[in-house]
């Protein structure tokens, strides 16, 4: 085509990416002029009238990006700030598959080095995240690791009703930071018969809602496995205010962390997650998750801004 | 952001819009030298790992398109064809929403002139596309006209049943070149209430499917209308092999001519529909049907084929 093609469309730069098929619309705002409202998030997001994402996110430097507490993170050493907003146009303060497509467009644009821990700026704090050499999969897309954080499972069972499954089954809580139940399903029928166009009801009903992973452990971890050995999972999650997604990072890290508490003592530390978007590995530690998956950039261009 | 940005993700070039909110993907192929196979547009047209559209449209010169009958379309003067894919790859003769479109696209770039009927090519013939300048609505988007040809009401009752709306509803099959069944519904709460996350069931069942349109008349169409006078009817579609989308073109044509046929003689010509995607405006005459509506493009840039 015509090299003056597509000029009356210009627009605003962005560049459309995934991270096992959780999507997101990435905005370049370096020098942090972009007033991003609400609105104008809910439209680039909508998958009709916009270009369609599940986040949508800012990338501006983190010393001009007028964010609260950037500035202390540029100090740190975590130039770029990844603004995360919802597709609703509310903000999120971390997304696990989002900063590893965040990551990858920094790699990719050569805002960063190619080499070493590449730290990002969130609101959740400095994410650092690291490309891998060892793919856990062989999906052809580079692999990123980021140390996820904090877990922990809370003291307090709970009772997951679910469409198309009899009766309601017992949940375990684990929060990553937001709030997860997991709920282990008895075999891949179950998994695949569940019905998420309707949220899960949990109860008691945690106030602000709760992302609800089903899932199904492969095999039978063995009680003594070898050393670095990994156990297998398949999930499906349905997160609070979007609906089943085809991936959630911390929905993983909360389902790995269940299935290794009921495997009891001896059980992997180390998970392969099978989300119907594609494969993750998560690894715990007493004090830490970390998520790794692959991160894929499909398209860039311009887009209209509402 | 630099110059250079986005260099590796130039890719094949694309503009992505929609019409209603029925949205596509355009693909300018302008010398014919693209292999677009179904597995490519259904990555394209996936909304999580590709940019996602309703459908997927190449945009060539008839004369070097290869496509049967193109080559005496461009003699016929529509020197443009749509070659247009379902979101899952598959062929489709024509696309009411698309097609407005697709000339849009061909406006924007100057790729025919400004004023009068654009003839585009189809695998369902030459469509001539107005660009009008008595929007109907004031969406603030352009509006185009399209001639969707010859209409019939094949003589069959059929009767449908919908999830959510009780006791099945006898329907009337209007054939609008591909199939449909419209089924005038109470009252507005009923058009809310159906489910269309389901196939309404139709009886008899059509071999190949049918489309099926939910309709409300609004108001009572009087049956002396002053002369241009138009009616108006909310409409929700569910269409077969997709589910339910925010608009269709031909479901709005159809929707339009079965109102006009129970409102007897003296029923206006022209309809106002409002899909969930915005408003179209339907014209009836014995031997044809005029689609009219909004067409917008909201993106451009580069995007990887599979």
């Amino acid at each position: 085509m015509r090299s003056s093609a597509l000029a009356p469309l210009s627009g605003h730069a962005f560049v459309k990416g995934h991270g096992t098929e959780n999507d997101f619309l990435l905005l370049p705002d370096h020098g942090g002029e972009l007033d991003l409202g609400a609105a104008a998030v809910e439209a680039l997001a909508d998958r009709q009238r916009g270009l369609g994402a599940d986040g949508v996110i800012r990338v501006v430097r983190s010393a001009v990006s007028g964010i609260e507490g950037a500035q202390e993170q540029a100090e740190a050493g975590a130039e770029w700030f990844m603004d995360y907003r919802n597709a609703d146009g509310s903000i999120a303060e971390m997304c696990g598959n989002g900063v590893r497509v965040f990551a990858h467009h920094l790699v990719t644009e050569g805002l960063v080095p190619d080499e070493g821990e590449i730290l990002v700026a969130t609101r959740d704090g400095v994410k650092a995240v690291t490309r891998l050499s060892d793919p856990f999969t062989a999906s052809g897309e580079p692999w990123y690791e980021v140390d996820i954080g904090h877990w922990e499972l809370p003291e307090q069972d709970a009772l997951v009703e679910i469409t198309g499954v009899q009766v309601p089954r017992p949940g375990l809580r684990i929060s990553t930071g937001n709030p997860h139940v997991v709920v282990a399903l008895a075999n891949p029928r179950e998994l695949i018969d569940a019905d998420l166009h309707r949220a899960p009801s949990v109860s008691p009903a945690p106030a602000g809602g709760i992302n609800v992973e089903l899932i199904v452990i492969e095999g039978r971890p063995s009680r003594q496995p070898a050393p670095g050995s990994a156990g297998e999972l398949s999930m499906r999650v349905h997160e609070r205010g979007v609906g089943e997604t085809r991936s959630c990072g911390t929905g993983a890290c909360a389902a790995a962390i269940a299935a290794r508490h009921w495997a009891g003592n001896g059980a992997p530390d180390i998970w392969r997650v099978n989300v119907p978007g594609g494969s993750l590995r998560i690894t715990i530690s007493p004090q830490s998750v970390r998520l790794a998956g692959p991160a894929a950039l499909v398209a860039a261009g311009g887009i209209q801004l509402a």
